[in-house]
Formats: C-alpha cells, structure tokens, sequence
C-alpha cells in the first residue's frame, strides 16, 4: 500500500529544506523554465578540444545540441555517413594524415551591418588551423576550409560587419607555407600571419580562391576583431610574446613562458583590409601553396599595417558598438587600454610614427592614440559590451572577478566574483553593433569545487550573470560537460529561422537534392560485381528494404530517404558490427558505405526510438560466402494464422477505430487550429490513418483470395499504423485539455 | 555613462514578467542550485548513439559529464592518447573492420548485497555486442569486452546483486558464432542467447574465459534483471517477435513490424544462472569461438529454463525490491503483469508446465504465477521502484504519460503528462533492493515543441518528476544534446568515492604506475633509427621538453606527466597539424604517439586553459627534411636585457612578493583550516612559491656572474610563479571573505 497522504510542502518549506535565500529564489525566478517555455537567447561556444560547437539557451543553462565540427560525432551521424564524410575530409586529411578533432576556439555568428542576422556560423581550430562553416537553417556543418600558409592558429574566427569576410590570425610563428627552417632563424625566416577568408552569402561557402593572407613579424598573433560603423575597413590584431623568445628549459635556457612574457608591451595590428583586398585584387600578392598573400614589404608599403604597443600578453581587441574604440587588456598588466580609433586613422594619415619595428612596420605611440587606460584589477582578459552607452564588461583571470566600467569615462563601476579563473566572458549580442545587454556569460576555467565530482578532469563552469540593473547579480552555475569551451556567441533567439524538416530527399551538406533518392514504392537494390546499392526509404515503422543479400568482399552502399513530414520523426540506421550510424531527419536522405568483409548474418535496424513499433524496425544484411549455393529450400514460416485470427484481428482493428474516432471526435470538437502543433499532429495522424487505410485494403484483398494468412499480416500492419495514429491523437488531445482548448461550433 | 540607477526587480516582478506560477515557483525552488550547491543524486545515462555515457546531477538537472566509451572523444583525449587506444581497440576491431562507435543502451551500476555501491558502471552497445567497465573513481573507461557468439544485443547490462555476473541478452536472431545461414533456415539455424560475464571485483574487471552464455530460441530477447534476496539465482529476460517471423516488403511480404507484433503474448524467460554457472563448472558447456555456450538441450534437460507468456512486445522486466515480484509490461498491450516468483519457483519444481515451444522448453501458464494484472494506459514499457513499499512507475509511451500504481493490490494510484512519448523511466536506485525514492526522470523519445528549435534533429527530453508526495510533480525539462540517452540509472552522489587526483605518473587506463613517467629534472628524449621517444613533464607553465627534434619519417611518442597536485589543473598537449590530444589530469601519464611524414615546423601547446600563461606553454616539434645539415648558425635573441632590466624585474618581483605576504597574512589570520578546499589552495600556492623561490636563486646566481640577460630571464620565470601563486592566494582569500571566514588568534 501507498503511505499515507503527505502534505505538500509550501515554498517557505522547500527553502528552508534546500538551504535557500530569498536571492537564491530572486535568481530561480529569472532561470526557471516551467515545460515548453523557449529560452530568450541562444549560445553557441566553442567546444574546445572536443572539436565540436556547444549550443545553449539563456537564462535557462540548458545544452540544447552539440554540432559535430571537426571531430566525428555518431548520433549526428557526422563522419559516420556519406554525405557529411565529405564535408569532414575537406578538413582532416592533411599532409597525407588524418586530423580527426580539432581544437576550437572563437564562433562567429554572421552579421548584416554589424548585427547578428542568425544565418550562419563560423568556428577556427588552433591545432591545425581551418574554419567550419555551419548553417543555422539546420545547424549542420557545410565546409571546412584549410588554411594554406600557417601551421597554427588561434584569434579567430571574427566577421566583417557584412560577412564577406571571415578573419584567421595565426599564432606561433613557423616558416609561411609549411616548410622546415631550424629554430636559430626565427628571427628571419618564421612568420605570423593574418587570413581573410572571402565568405559568400549567397551560395554559404568560403571562396578560398578569392581569399588573401597578410604575412606578419613572429609576434605570436592572438585575437582580432573588425572595425565597424566609422571605423569599417579596419582590422586588429593583438600579439604575444613580441619578444620572439625562443625556450629550450631542457637545454637550459628559461622556458617560453619567462621570456614571452617580459617586455611590457606587445603590439596591437591594425590593418586596413579593405585596401589590402584591392591590393590583391590589382594583383600585389605572391602565391604560397597557390594562396593570395600580401608581403610585410608590401603591406608597409602600400601604408596598409602599422602597430600600436598594447598591455603585455592580452587576449582580446574589442571594438565598441559604435565602432569608435577598440578596447585591449594584457592579462599581465592590471590595465586595460582604450583606444580612439579615429586617433589611430589620424596618425596614420599623418605619418604620426614614433618608430618602426624590426620588419620596418610603422609604430604609433601609445599615447598618441590611447583614449583611456583603466585599472580594473588583475588579470583582464577580454571585454564586451552592453546595451548601454558605454558600459562594459572585462573578465579578470587572475583576480577571478567580472569587472563593469565606464569605457568613456575610464572609470569602474562595479565588480563581482566568478568562480573560478574566468577566460573570456560574453553579453547577449555584446560584440556586435546592438549589444542586447540583459545577460553576460563568464567562461571559468576552473570549478574545482563548484559541482559534484566526476573524477580527476572537472567540467568548466559557465556562470550566468544578470546585467540588467547597476550591481551585477549571479545567477546560474552551469557546467560544461564536454570539452573546455574557450569563447561563446549568443543571439536572440527569434533571429534563428530555422527548419524543422527537409525538403523531400535532400542531401543536407550540399544541400541540394540528392541523387539518391527514392519515392516510396521506388525502391530498389542494383548489383554490380563487388558491389550492392541500395536505395531505400524509411518510415514509422520498417526500413525498405527489409533484406539485403551481398557477397563476402562486396561493398555496400545503402541510401535511405525518410519519408516522414513530422517534426523530430528522426530515423536512424545501422548495421550489426559495421562502423557508421545515420541520423536521418524528415525529408533527408543519407548513405553508408560499409565493407562486408565477412560472411555472416547481420541485422540492421533503427537507431532512433521513433515509435511503439521501433525494435520492430528492423532488416537483415546477408553476406554469403564464396562460393555458396542457395539450397533454394522454401522457409516455414514461425507462426501460421487462419481466417479465426483474421476475424479477430479485423475486429480489434474495427474497434480500435472506434477509438481514433472519439479521439478525432474530440479534437474536431475544439479549437484545435489555434494550436499549431496540434495542426501539425493531426496532419501526421492523418497520414498514418492513409498508410491504415491503404493496407486494410491489401489485407482485404487477401482475405477475399483466401489467403487468411497474408491478409492477418496485412491487417497486423493496418493496426500498425492505427496505433501510430493513435498515438499522435492522445498527445494531440492531452496538449488540448492541458492547454485550455475551448469548445467550437460544429461545422455544417 | 551608464544608466541611471535601476529599481531592483521583486520576485513578485520577476514572475509576473516571465509568466511563472506560484507551482513553477515550488519548481524552481525544488531544482535551483545557488553556486556551490551539490546535486544530491548523480544520474549516469546511456548516451544512445553517440557511444557514450553521460553524467548528471539530480535535482538540478545539469550534465556534468560525458564519459567516452565506444567513439573517440578528444577532450579527454579518450581515443586520441596511446593508453585509451588499446582499451577503445579491445572493443573496435571487428573481424577485420574498425567500429569507432556504438549504440549504448543500458547502464547499470555494480551493487552490494543488491544495493548500488557506486564503484563500477557497466554498459552495452546494441550494435557490435559489446560490455565496457567504467571505473567511477576517475569515470573512465577501463574495459571493453566483445561478445564472442552473438550479432545483436540490447537488453543488456544489468547486474546480479553481488556484481558477480552481468547480463547480456542477444537481440535480433542469427547464427550463434556468426557463421553465415540463409533466412529459410531461420527457424532452424537462428538463435537467441544470454550471456552472463564473470566480473572480478578485486581487479574491478570482466573475465572472459570464466564467462558463459545459455543458448536461447530466436525469439528478439529484450530487457533483464536479475532475481534478488529471496529470487537471487534467477534471471528474467523478456523477447518480442517469438511469432520469429521474417518480413521482406521489397518482397511482398508484410513488414516484420506486422508479423512481430502478431500473437497476443510473447515469452518471459526465466533462467536459473547460478546453476547455469554450476553446469558450466562441470563441463557441461561447449565451446563456440572458445566461449562457454550451455545448449538449449542441455537448459531443458538441467531443468534451468521456463518460459512463461507475457503481454506483447514487452520492454523491461523489472524486480521488485524485495525480489518477490517480476513487472513486465507490453507496450502493444494496456496491461501490465506482476509475476510471483515464488509461484514460478514452485511451479518449476513441481513441473508444473502447460506445455512446451518448439524446441522444447516447458512453459509455465501465465495464470499459474501471475500475481496481477493491471490496466495502466497504453503502451506500457518500463517500471520502476519507490522507497515507499508497493509503489511503482511505469511509463506509457502512447499515453505519453506515467502512471503511479500499486503492484501489491494491483490498483493506479496517480498519472501524470510527459513531453512526449516515453521510453524508460527511472528512479533513484530504483531498480535496487533499496529505492531511495523522492525522483523519477522520464526519458522521453521526443521534445518537439519543447525547447528552442535547432533544426531538423531535435534533443531528447528528460522530465524530472517530484514523486514525494502522493500526487507527482512535473519538475524540470531538460534536453540531452547530444545522443537518444536509452536508459539511465541514478545513485546518491555522496556513495561514490571519487578521486581528484593520481598517484605521481599513472596510467589511468591500467591503474598502475606508467613505466613512462618521470619526476622533474629526469626528462629526457630518445631517438632511435626512425623513433624520438620523449619522456616529459608538464606544469603551469611549460612543457618539458620545449624543444623536439626529428627527421622526416620518424615515428615520434612523447610521454607527458602532469606534476601537479592541484584539484582542477588539468593539462592538455598537442602538436599542430597531427591527430592526437593529452587530457592530462594531475598525476597522470599519458602518452601520444605520432607520424612525422612531413618535414616542417610544428608547435605544440597545452590545450587546457591552465594559468595566465596557458598561452606560453608551447613548444616546437621540429622535423627535418632527409639530407638536411645543419648551418650551426647560433640564433639571435630576439631581445636581450640588460642590468637594468634585471633590477627592474627584481624590484617589481619584490612589490609582488609583498602582495603576496599580505594575501598570505590575511589567510592564516583567519580560520582557513576550517575550509578544505581553501587548505588545497594555500598547498597549492606554497608549491608555486618553492619554485619561485627556485628560480630566483637561478637567477641570482646568473647576475653574480653576470650574465643579465639570463638573470633577467630566469628573474621573470620567478615572477610568473609568483603570479600563479598569487593567483590562488587571491581566489583563497575571495573564498574565505565570501563564506564568512573567522579571525583567529595568531599562532605563538
């Protein structure tokens, strides 16, 4: 027996219970999401060195999607079907090696005049430096591009206000190009690097042919940002270890970290890419590995790059919203430098220079430019911005501190403690042209104590902070569980217009139409010596076709389209023992490409739970061995059913109509079109009373041919489908009565 | 400027702008964690087919982990490190083919005495049948066993009550061995099976040559359990399609979704495996790829298999915590049966039987031992246990709902909505002798319209549900990105003994002391004709060695150990443009072994976010091209100091000691000792100040010699301890100020 009743416990109760202060609550209030409600904002990080983008709402902390990127990822199917092997290849092969993760590091969402416009996104690996290109239509991974000239990167990617280009600074300095040249020439011959990869809104591609490089001194290049408004046109480009120090601790000599850090300037780049486009365009660039790259001779030249010292070792040059400053802290120095941008045009128009560098680039004193140098504490990182007048926001590594100030009046105005070692830190649309303020992520590097444990490798801790009144408040702890994101991008989320379904048999990495596939009713299997192809469909609940017949050592490709129009109706496929999993979303059609190296029997099936039926959903691949013979014997069937069991079943099916009726009854009954989801249901449940109705006809058929025990198996699949439709019904009729569907008038 | 002052919302206010009710209020307070705040349950999910594990807590609802099992996961270098290969390769060569990934569906915790102890996870992998065995000390993977015998599984790992064995059912038939045998002979030739596998708790893993497995009809075995106190010896495994039909639409036939789901019962094995093993002692067992199979002529003749009717297509046989009863629901039927196990134990000692199937196994009359049966809804799958006795959960996947009951009186006692179509369900150690009661988590299959859309593939949705009082509350949505989690399983967070640390240089995969680790000073690197072997060390922040030389060709492994102590600071390492990344956790070894098929300069880094000067910690890999010479030009520093810089350094060094000193007095003048995770801080820091006070030394003895620019330098690595130390001190004393930290009398 059931205890006696309990009395429900009131929220004074649960307080005390959890240990709850009445902020606690205040902050519960503003992260809570109570079932369907949408998050405001939408995040999209990095996802470290697991290769992949995070993708999170705001204020709920909830990870909706990890996207696979660079690194093959079996549930998305990424690097495990056809289709998207293809798109990964454009990445990992590399110098005759496969690169199968990366490390990433900066998204960028896609900007219309220096506003997010949530159509596409860009993310840079470090390791081995190239940039993915996802489409927010489907959140899929559609390109990935090498970068031809550097052997290391990390200060992108960052977007031109128009998204015709994507920005890729290198970061340790090698020989441009790939080649070798010993460690006692790096002085000389190893260089940094600036790419600027040409986007194409219209077709969603990186053109590589039509992108340049900027060839830069060894400083290791770090992060970038764009200018925008008045200072469009220019880029900028901080540094490390200008110093150019070289370590060997093993040798003797102090490590990288002593020397790269001693100096107390390194320098920001500033870079008029527009004018080195033109440059390019009239032909002023050299060709390494067959890419556009504009010499450091050239580019001081044509006046196109000068440098400006920067507080040492920072890690992040952040234009304001209006485009007037660009804001740089050295995470070894306390302060964080302002500068005017137009001040910088200036002394460049006039030759303001108060030196040049090893490699003959023009220095602009500090002073010259510097509109304002803030104490905000130690540590300072990377800032952005809020929705309001010049406020912003530093993180500070050391002090484990959010710092706000006042960016124009150089003062700070408030500072909060994060938990613990925050990198970079992110508002809502807070490095774009209209921050949306609200909100601001702190990306801790460390937990350490923050959550419960999970062994010696501890999740980040992402910490959401209100922004909205003077004094920030602190919200949510949310740990990441996968891969130590280094930099997030957030967008409201009614900007994201994106696709519930497929146009029917898409490829979605080319997204165009695919060649495989097939109507239902128009499947087929085509043999080839050493080779089977299938084109299949798949639908609530079996695989067409249901076997497939090879030869040991053939190759077999199967193509499956899925023919549902139901949203989140996902199919999957896989084959026993074989490497590879579709993930196939209504209307797309994918592919598997397996050997069957070994003769035996192996069952495929659906690897998504799509339906009561979906253990049912199943097939077999039969590879014969050599030289095998079929017997040709016929197969006894387990079970044999006769005219008894076909009135039974015909009787059930009759009666479970009756059920589908009051249920349609109902729902006809009451306003259901106001409900777009309902709308969406029924149109499902509709076409699984079609799919019913077409096989009570063929069990019809074989009823009237005496054939009861085909005609019970096809009444069996009538059921079928009526319990699908079923299904849909009850979840339609329960979302009504939860949801105060009201009575309407009965039409006619 | 910023705004002016802004009124401070209400939580009045707060809920009236985000449309919260006074129960989404109960909600939030029920789930809300405040920074800090530990989940008191940890919940390990299947991770569906991403072939991974996650982890998360309960009742904040946050993913703490994913685990890497079957597919390669970069992060924590699962796949990507020498060590992690060779477990990953136990499981991934398949007959001549790599399987980097897997279906995992079942995760069950290793018990005591029928109770979760919190020292191993098991899961399987529906698709190449597979076991792996997760340490929860450190949650990695230690090792995977592939079935020997079987093509298909699903309804595997569940444990016996003292973890001895665990099961794993066959799913889909097929010839047992993998042999190939046409579909005519499916009757014939196709089996079924269950395996049960030895598990060595003192080594904490499986052993194959002490395993076995009891050969079964081909009836598509489906979910287990072991009996438990008075059942403990026997095991239940349910099946589908026993009609063994075999469809073939392409070909006419009705899909196997209509033969499967034909007859009205399917058929619950029960097995008596401690006799089972006692056979296989004795010799009764045959080999089948060197694996113990005990017949099913030899099962019947034993008198250790019956079969009993159960309700169609069933998903889960579930035994109550009292081990009295076993629950089996049909998801194609609306009851639910409650098997008395005793009633099955007499009945098989009586012989009892109704009859027997094909191959000869008696079958129990589902009247002779069924304790209830009770009309829950539609589509019945899965029960779980509450702490309260009696009370069970089922989830109904076409009501979309769960229903509260009452197995003894067989009577419903509550229901309750999900979103939307509910697989499993799952209750704090609710499959154990000793529920805990207070949560159930629905794993439903869809989300649909429940978070914000991120294209075609959407989450899965897990609903925590408040099962303390008599009626059930609806709690929490949360999405699972990244994998359909199958089945999950939850024990009290404070059961499980995690380490955050290893013993100096282990092999975490072997447990043991790697024979490649090295104590600082000792690093050292090896070549041999076409191999560089590095022995090497990592710290905040550098690597040692800072500089690797090779040649073109040579097969390079570099041996990191992590010499920190410090909770949290994790290492990574890779080397541009190869495939390959150390998670290198404190105390551990890992190793990376590569191909430098390409001449050229690769710089390698830490890919952890570790200090300030994370960006510092790199290195390079130089490969030389064949016949290159060396010039034996000695480089130029890119910048050389002078005195002046030394004193400069010295003096700043000095300004930054005093900080220190006063952080320092700060923290011993209050009661720090009270506060473990600050006396791991101040360990951690005074470790930083013993090798800053190292290096200063260094230093020192290069100024008396001299030799500034080296003084300076080393007086800079000085410094950058400093800072590390500083940096702790400073999250230290924030800690304590922030959690009410207590004068103290000085000491003496």
């Amino acid at each position: 027996m059931a205890s006696a009743a309990t009395a429900a416990e009131s929220l004074q109760d649960v307080m005390k219970r959890r240990g709850l202060t009445e902020n606690d609550m205040l902050a519960a209030a503003k992260t809570y999401h109570p079932t369907g409600k949408l998050d405001e904002f939408m995040v999209f990080s990095s996802g470290g060195q697991s290769g992949q983008v995070i993708v999170y709402g705001v204020p709920s902390m909830r990870i909706l999607k990890y996207i696979g990127v660079f690194t093959p990822e079996p549930w998305q199917g990424y690097g495990y079907d056809d289709e998207s092997k293809a798109v990964l290849k454009q990445g990992s092969e590399v110098q005759g090696r496969t690169v199968l993760w990366g490390d990433t590091h900066h998204p960028a969402l896609s900007e219309t005049n220096g506003e997010s416009d949530g159509q596409w996104l860009f993310i840079n690996d470090k390791n081995t430096p190239r940039i993915a290109v996802i489409d927010l239509r489907d959140f899929e991974t559609k390109q990935i591009v090498q970068n031809p000239i550097v052997q290391s990167e990390h200060g992108g990617a960052f977007v031109s206000p128009n998204t015709d280009y994507v920005i890729e600074p290198a970061q340790y300095g090698a020989p441009l190009g790939g080649e070798f040249a010993p460690l006692e020439q790096f002085n000389e011959k190893y260089r940094g690097a600036t790419t600027f990869w040409k986007f194409n809104r219209e077709h969603g591609r990186i053109e590589p042919e039509n992108s340049f490089s900027l060839e830069l001194p060894p400083y290791s290049q770090d992060l970038s940002d764009f200018g925008k408004g008045p200072s469009d046109g220019w880029a900028f480009v901080n540094s490390f270890c200008t110093e150019r120090y070289v370590g060997g601790i093993e040798r003797g000599r102090p490590p990288f970290e002593a020397g790269c850090s001693a100096k107390d300037h390194d320098y920001l780049h500033v870079i008029n890419w527009k004018k080195a486009a033109e440059l390019v365009k009239a032909g002023k660039a050299k060709k390494i590995n067959g890419h556009n790259v504009l010499s450091i001779d050239t580019a001081v030249k044509e006046g196109i790059l000068v440098l400006v010292p920067e507080p040492k070792s920072p890690h992040g040059a952040d234009v304001t919203p209006d485009g007037k400053y660009v804001t740089v802290s050295g995470k070894l120095d306390s302060h964080t430098t302002v500068y005017d941008i137009a001040k910088i045009e200036a002394a460049i128009a006039a030759k303001t220079f108060a030196g040049k560098d090893e490699y003959g680039i023009p220095i602009i004193a500090l002073e010259t430019v510097a509109h304002k140098q803030v104490a905000l504490g130690l540590g300072p990182l990377h800032t952005q911005y809020d929705s309001k007048p010049c406020v912003a926001y530093t993180s500070l590594y050391v002090d484990s501190m959010v710092a706000k100030w006042d960016y124009c009046e150089g003062k700070v105005l408030d500072k909060i403690s994060v938990h613990y070692n925050i990198g970079h830190l992110m508002a809502m649309e807070g490095d774009t042209a209209k921050p949306k303020g609200k909100y601001l992520i702190a990306l801790n590097k460390l937990a350490i104590d923050r959550f419960a444990q999970v062994g010696p490798l501890h999740p980040q801790n992402h910490q959401l902070i209100d922004i909205s009144g003077d004094k920030m408040q602190l919200l949510y702890d949310m740990p990441l569980p996968l891969g130590e994101p280094h930099y997030a991008v957030a967008i409201a989320t009614e900007k994201l217009k994106t696709n519930v379904r497929y146009p029917f048999g898409t490829d979605s990495r080319t997204e165009k139409k695919s060649p495989f596939a097939v109507r239902p009713g128009q499947e087929r299997i085509e043999k080839k010596p050493g080779k089977v192809e299938v084109f299949g469909t798949v639908i609530r609940s079996h695989i067409t076709p249901e076997i497939i017949e090879a030869n040991e050592g053939d190759e077999i490709t199967v193509h499956l389209t899925n023919l549902e129009r139901a949203q989140d109706e996902t199919h999957g496929f896989a084959i026993s023992k074989h490497n590879g999993n579709l993930s196939i979303e209504p209307g797309k059609t994918a592919s598997l490409t397996v050997k069957a190296n070994k003769a035996g029997v192996y069952p495929y099936y659906c690897t998504e739970f799509c339906s009561a039926l979906h253990l049912e959903m199943e097939g077999y691949l039969l590879v014969q061995p050599a030289n095998y013979k079929a017997t040709g014997a016929k197969a006894k069937e387990g079970q044999v059913y006769g005219q008894k069991d076909y009135d039974t079943r015909v009787k059930a099916n009759n009666d479970t109509q009756a059920v589908i009726n009051s249920v349609v009854g109902y729902i006809t009954s009451v306003n259901f079109k106001d409900f777009p989801q309902v709308v969406a249901m029924v149109e499902d449940a509709t076409e699984q009373l079609g799919y019913a109705e077409q096989n009570k006809k063929k069990s019809e058929e074989f009823a009237a041919k005496g054939d009861f025990n085909s005609a019970f198996l096809w009444a069996e699949q009538w059921f079928q489908y009526q319990v699908k439709a079923a299904d849909i019904g009850l979840r339609a009729k329960t979302f009504l009565e939860q949801n105060g569907a009201k009575k309407v008038e009965a039409a006619k």
